[in-house]
């Protein structure tokens, strides 16, 4: 079958073939035909080769985590209500099932996690190997082209869903890929004010774009685009401090970058969240005002990770079943067979998603 | 001054009056210019003197409880954020500030409270006395029609912010005024799926028209608008309850029906919960399955009493100014000249909110 | 093998047997020598052939669902951390895995729910066969007495967790097992006041024996016993009103009876919560103060059922590790052979937690 | 009358005094006789002329901010139910009333704090003036010397409550008095596991003799006193996190060190959290393993500023009802006239909590 492989342990190491093995669905495993990819920020480590990644992916390996397809295949004793044909995507996250924290309705942090596309195969394949527990049913008038990046939307949904939306006034800190899904998921959720903020011109363009192409209704003035270089009161986020109630309910942290977590701490009001999601290159974070914006200002901090098993699904295909737009977030589309080009495009930040199909879209 | 009193203590016992006195705002009181005014169903008990209202009324007196108007003059030592001019509305129930829930931030919880336009004369007059500590300000551009309602719209954020609302499956049972408000709300907040029960023809003909009316991101098919006095699968909850986890995930209960309450338990998830904004007409309700609704299946439910002080407020009016709609659930317009003839349509049920106006629209 | 057989569907069509065959365990199965097993109400139920039950049992069938004992036998791909002789407890509600309750962590509210020890058969015998996902690791110094009845004690911890404890005033109507086991874990995790309330003498006499094995530290005054058929100050519910904000922070309903579910709600300040656990004889409930209780006065129910998977588990052996006293609500130990008259003392209502040994304690 | 005077900018500059005049009561004010007070952090700082306090506290001014004692004279339109000989604390944060935070509950937030005692003349004098909003009222039989320091052990409950304590794993980081407190507090409520870890041989010493002070229902292995610089199995971390779920699931960071904040992220469970109210020496903190601890690890943290107005005291005052034992946090004892000596001591961290009385105890 065709597939990517991360193929040599060195930078842009990938490869595309024609003659990977289809795998075979074992006890509680399902087999998938796969209809469409997502890459994810994951995949670009590991065609980066980032030493962050280096302990975890073994080439050659199929990567790739994010899809949609049809079972093509059931192993014994899977799940009842699964059946081939059915239009499905997957959490990739296997979990143990046995520790305290799957145990107690948490399995999304469970410590002994293995992810398929990164531990185990993935699915930049024909065809997926998966267990049966983890299998997701999507409708059947879901777009492939959406469904193809549903663990990504996830992470925006969890983000999202760890505050409080309706009525509360909101930052984004980030417009990639996945600030531009939370920035649509919080607007579609009733948030009050949106203040997205970036440094750079193409995300603050894009994130100007979405916001035109929003329904009259939304008033244009409660939607905020600024840049965190700025400082003038009109284009950084001094006015949304003003306007709101000294600063945002919460942020959403999408970038990772020091800066942004720092300034968004200085965002947000006495009493407020910050919600993190955006991994820092290093290790660590300095916070510069701790003493003063979490202790004296009372602020929470709260890292997310993955997807909550099983309530994100829910929720979020609940929200595409309502009418969340998301498709705007794919900016690039392409067969398996030019892979090489779609990860040089993604990889020097030149497109927000980018949807990857087996044959061509 | 022009008013409107509850004049006898009978059905029907109001009066229209052109020399009502000014009153004189005293120690941190603020007296308000009234401009536009919202009939409440407290206001259709009191036209009825119906015997759940005798004890708190005592006519001769203004009554009347939703309003927005402009600061028309200042008592002593009020709040310094006020000025003559301002463009506000006001919370009508004024809190004792010294009990257990007013000490905790549950002041709407107050088992001292005094309600304005009930115990204490009230906003259908020209000219309000109200206490400087209540006084919300309004956005500019908000109209008096809508302003004239945000004490009953408060209410429907306040039922609709006690659960989660975003990408959940929602019921609203009961689409009188606060019905269709909170089904506006529910929907701007992204609720997943809504289904709107009511067992009046003109009602659910009023939700199928307010359906019609959503930007076309909502998808149809995820509004659905039922008899609660239907059997069939298309037309009655049982569709909700099957495409749903086993039912929804919260009712907001607007109607104060035994049967409404009841089904409504039926309807909802096992784990999920009934949130309960309508009155009764008697003091008591029959549950008919608590042994399997309530416990079995791990129900919560909760009562909800006009607004948090002042939390519903500031969610309310970001609602508003990112675009939630709500001038639809206004049906009849008055002057006050003219309010004999719209409390009595009110009183029939034959409308859903009226607005009145001192001097016309 | 020993075991007690609901033997026919009849009162008292109970059994005591020496010649019950022992299971062998299947597929992701354990078999578990009994140590010592608790009296449930359920079994009492079951005892009594009331037709609440009827539709769940069949007779002949060995029940029973609270036990603790050793693992004697493992069956296939059992989960890989249980050893032969480990000493453990076994949630005894065997869930779906696949319903949406299921996959959000709120399994003890699966609608596909079967019970060993009702559905299928229990733990009263020398061996009973059970879920590996479902068995509870016990420390090696809890009295097997304690182990006997960790699935009642988990209910009265499940309902006690539903609310805050620490420096809140609370109520327990209904001083029966689980009622007792409900006080000694609010007094142990910090209660402001406690205040138990019950019709019965014995029940009252029982709560003030306990209220005297106190550490000194508890301060006696914070900790009242009243009649539920009491008027006066002293001996009623009244002054716990008046000694708390208006009312009691939560009411642990634990009796069923109707009249304890009303006046609970009374006892409850404005804005305070009623968690209930205690199952009515028939389905329906007369909540008499709906429109005041509920809606006016702001009050939350919520219902409770089994244990929470698994999150319940691992706070109870927390508290019983940290030192929560709990033997005292045993006031009947017996043999199996002896267990008619067990069953006769439970069925009068003339003891607390009977706890039964395979071979006598 | 006699007070304690920040009588010179500088290390030291404090100054006893029996010249203070009586401040007069103005509107809506309480004078109070002082009966106790206790010595603070803050007070230490204001000693020491810290670098950070010295925008804030214009010398010569009466400091302190803890204390208890008798109403002795009412200003007008103060609270109604406040009357000359009631036995008070208070209080000392006075907040706004006007902006977000105070209208929605969080008054404890608001931005416009001003801290009698720092701001504004305190509580080391015979007499204090302060608003009668902020009065609250204590129970008869408490003992002074408890009632001296409320505001200290409301820091330690609004730490402990922003958390789940009852059997839950809990660490405190810091065995200072709030630390102390801290302990005592979550030892009260049912903490499964409770781990202390501090660097200073003289703290663990004392945490070692509050443990051996326990009633005897507390299991002393339920209690760990470890050495934050230890890294064997027995007296460090490592034994906690191995023996809970791979970490604790809070822990209570009360010492400010950076060194503390990252060891505590380290000992808290995937999904923890770890609850702020230790103030570092300088503005910031680095977060060294913020991809690993904060985000992969989905943990939690939140500052803890002040107590909640007033939900904070309401649930201390029931502790205390209850039987929270807390007068071993009280080291020294002192008149106000040998206030120099108790400071040293203090300003050494020669003692724990110290209690002064204006005429000695």
């Amino acid at each position: 079958m065709k597939a990517i492989l991360m193929a040599r342990p060195e930078k842009g190491g990938i490869e595309f073939t024609e003659k990977a093995e289809v795998p075979k669905p074992g006890f509680r495993e399902v087999l998938i035909r796969v209809k469409a990819t997502g890459m994810c920020g994951t995949d670009r480590h590991i065609y980066d080769w980032d030493p962050s990644i280096r302990d975890m992916v073994k080439p050659p390996m199929i990567f790739g985590h994010e899809f949609c397809g049809e079972i093509a295949e059931l192993g014994k004793e899977t799940n009842g209500s699964l059946k081939v044909g059915d239009f499905v995507s997957c959490e990739m996250h296997e979990v143990c099932g046995r520790c305290y924290q799957c145990r107690t309705g948490q399995g999304h942090l469970c410590p002994n996690t293995a992810i398929y596309g990164v531990h185990k195969p993935g699915c930049f394949a024909e065809y997926v190997k998966v267990p049966a527990s983890n299998v997701i049913h999507l409708p059947k008038n879901l777009p492939i082209k959406v469904g193809a990046f549903l663990d990504a939307l996830g992470n925006a949904v969890h983000t999202a869903m760890a505050t409080e939306i309706p009525g509360r006034n909101i930052a984004i800190t980030g417009y990639g890929p996945i600030g531009a899904m939370a920035a649509a998921v919080v607007e579609f959720c009733g948030a009050g004010s949106i203040t997205i903020a970036d440094v750079n011109p193409l995300a603050l363009e894009r994130a100007e774009s979405w916001k035109k192409s929003l329904p009259s209704r939304r008033k244009p003035e409660s939607i905020r685009i600024v840049s965190m270089n700025a400082n003038d009161r009109e284009t950084s986020m001094r006015r949304t401090v003003e306007e709101t109630n000294g600063g945002v309910d919460a942020v959403l942290e999408m970038s990772g970058a020091e800066k942004a977590i720092n300034d968004g701490l200085r965002f947000t009001r006495n009493g407020g969240e910050v919600v993190l999601l955006g991994l820092p290159s290093g290790r660590g974070i300095n916070l510069e005002n701790y003493k003063q914006d979490i202790i004296f200002r009372g602020i929470k901090l709260h890292g997310i990770i993955g997807r909550k098993m099983y309530d994100t699904w829910y929720r979020m295909l609940a929200l595409l079943g309502a009418g969340l737009q998301i498709e705007h977030v794919v900016t690039t589309e392409s067969s398996f067979a030019d892979c090489e080009e779609a990860f040089h495009l993604f990889s020097q930040g030149k497109t927000l998603k980018v949807v990857m199909y087996p044959n061509g879209k």
